[in-house]
């Protein structure tokens, strides 16, 4: 006897009627997201290249193409032929690709699609090279430069010059440009410490394209920036691509980002929920909800409650425990949305995406790369 | 073109070459803690149903079952499916099974296997009663009471007593006796502090069994207990099932439990790994992996690095940052062992097992119930 995970809803389905727990996507919010961030860059000539991380849903890159997006972002290679699969042309895994293993699927994603790959270590571009040589086909590579994330990336200035000519230097390999994103940056929820943060970016990136020029490379490509910051990346004239990728979402941490105002910075939707249902009512003022951590990621946070009244308080493997002002409105099988506190590891924690419009579920969307790891 | 994720590694794979991030299970360990279960109970007649939440792997629930297990336990219906398709007999869902659409399951399982199932609340009774009647079944049936973990379950003593009564009316349920699991009390450090937390657990069964036992009913099950606790359950008299879980795979938060000596009090080995890779070492005395936020989860607490000499710092979604004292052993592309935070919530991340023993992968295990939220 074989075994599949059901879907927790068909097309046409009730909203009411899809099992819990499950990952909703209220599809006119989701619509005006896309049509948000298409306004707040009339004018711009930045290229868009949504990170496909945070949905791993080829249907929603196909929409965020159909919007003008250039192609998509991925962090892993596997992540990238999801998408390639799923019919989009350009990737760019806007990550370090390292070993045999990954490297040979990378350069086979390359003959199938336009790819490309960051590096920040020289002996990684040698590889790259020598898998490319191999191959018969030339890889787009980019040079990651740290501007403050402090994660992966090389230095700015000096050494990613040189790792630049290292990568123009190899007859195997396209050096595209540089990748500077800020990460650091994007939770920030001071506006004037994001801008802050950002301009120090954009300072550091001048200055390695500066250096960079100065053996006759051209950076095409100046790219990075997510949601908690690109309208700084795109106005800068240096950045000429960016990367957002939770604003189709807008998780509950993003939420909490200011403006110059002291308010809620950003006029994106929450569109993604965790849909559950309270399963256990045995306590005076709390709930049991079917939805804890292997439904929804609480790195950033207790998921908020979207219907008023109510407060998630702790999260079990299963569970969730909430707070509630008037239980008599949540009784015993009554199903409510949660708005995720980070939504990119929410959504890798689901096989299906299951849209919603007028309370009647209208798709029903594979999660196709989600477990796509490697 | 359609996409699958791909497995991390095949049988007889040298470790070296599994792909990363993968989810290792060291097979001498694991075979080891199946043993040091059996032996910590050698003269109990406790019956032992672990849970399969930890794992959601048939194959590995087979091998607790030619341990001696008598089933085991699952979280949702969709897991006891999978577990039931993976040649499990036995299931309890030792949870409530809410709705019609998770109840009408439940039953279309009861007719291929033993299955029972948890109740806290009399109209979810009468729902799995009506239920159980239209399908022609008998539905087995535990009420849960709470003592101690404040989450689901009915009060202890008179609340208990009447919704026993309500199952043991219910010709098409089958009152089977009571579930008392002290979560609260497993994770809990000082042995002193435990034996308290499971001595009061005792006492509540105690005297709810004696209630329940006032009009005639019998509890013929009495089950409850997890890893950090069982041994106390074990040896209570009362208890007469227990469901430890984490015992076979031992992650980084069980390991902090002490004995009365001060010392760690399991003698479990770590046996489940987070295999990662060094993607980048741009930074003086510092690496990033490729295990972030989607491939372990840091709930209970970051990973441990089972290789001496480092520390994992911080995770984001796809990365970890680690410290290291000395950065030459650990170059590109160097793969090192992460011991989870938190076991459960890491295995759900994963499609795939890896069982490895003198550095050669033996088996590669589906983790068939990942996903099986519902």
């Amino acid at each position: 006897m074989s075994f599949h995970i059901p879907c927790p809803a068909e097309v046409g389905t009730a909203l009411t009627e899809v099992d819990t727990p499950a990952l909703l996507l209220d599809l006119d919010a989701f619509e005006s997201n896309l049509q948000r961030l298409d306004a707040s860059l009339q004018g711009s000539k930045v290229r868009v290249r949504p990170h496909a991380k945070s949905h791993k849903c080829p249907e929603i890159a196909l929409r965020q193409m159909a919007h003008g997006a250039v192609g998509v972002c991925c962090q892993k290679v596997t992540e990238a032929e999801a998408m390639v699969a799923g019919g989009i042309p350009d990737v760019m895994v806007s990550n370090q690709v390292v070993g045999h293993r990954k490297i040979n699927r990378l350069i086979a994603l390359a003959h199938r699609a336009r790819v490309s790959v960051l590096v920040d270590d020289a002996a990684n571009v040698a590889a790259l090279g020598e898998a490319a040589a191999k191959s018969n086909v030339k890889l787009n590579v980019l040079v990651e430069v740290d501007v403050g994330a402090n994660r992966c990336g090389i230095a700015p200035g000096e050494p990613a010059r040189r790792l630049a000519g290292a990568v123009a230097a190899n007859s195997h390999l396209n050096f595209r440009g540089i990748h500077a994103y800020q990460g650091a940056a994007q939770h920030v929820r001071s506006a004037d410490e994001r801008r802050e943060l950002i301009d120090r970016a954009i300072d550091l990136v001048s200055a390695t394209i500066a250096a960079i020029g100065k053996d006759g490379v051209d950076c095409e490509i100046v790219t990075g920036a997510g949601t908690g910051t690109y309208l700084l990346e795109a106005a800068s004239n240096i950045y000429n691509e960016i990367q957002p990728g939770s604003y189709i979402f807008m998780d509950a941490d993003y939420a909490r980002n200011l403006g110059e105002d002291g308010k809620p910075v950003h006029s994106f939707l929450h569109s993604l929920f965790v849909w559950t249902m309270v399963m256990s009512h045995a306590k005076p003022g709390r709930i049991v909800v079917d939805a804890g951590l292997k439904a929804l990621s609480v790195d950033s946070g207790m998921p908020l409650v979207a219907e008023l009244g109510a407060e998630y308080l702790r999260a079990s493997d299963e569970h969730g425990v909430l707070q509630v002002d008037d239980a008599s409105r949540l009784p015993l099988g009554k199903k409510l949305r949660l708005i995720p506190g980070h939504c990119d590891p929410t959504v890798s924690l689901h096989d299906w995406i299951v849209g919603y419009r007028n309370d009647t579920v209208e798709s029903v969307w594979p999660i196709t790369a989600r477990g796509a790891l490697y």
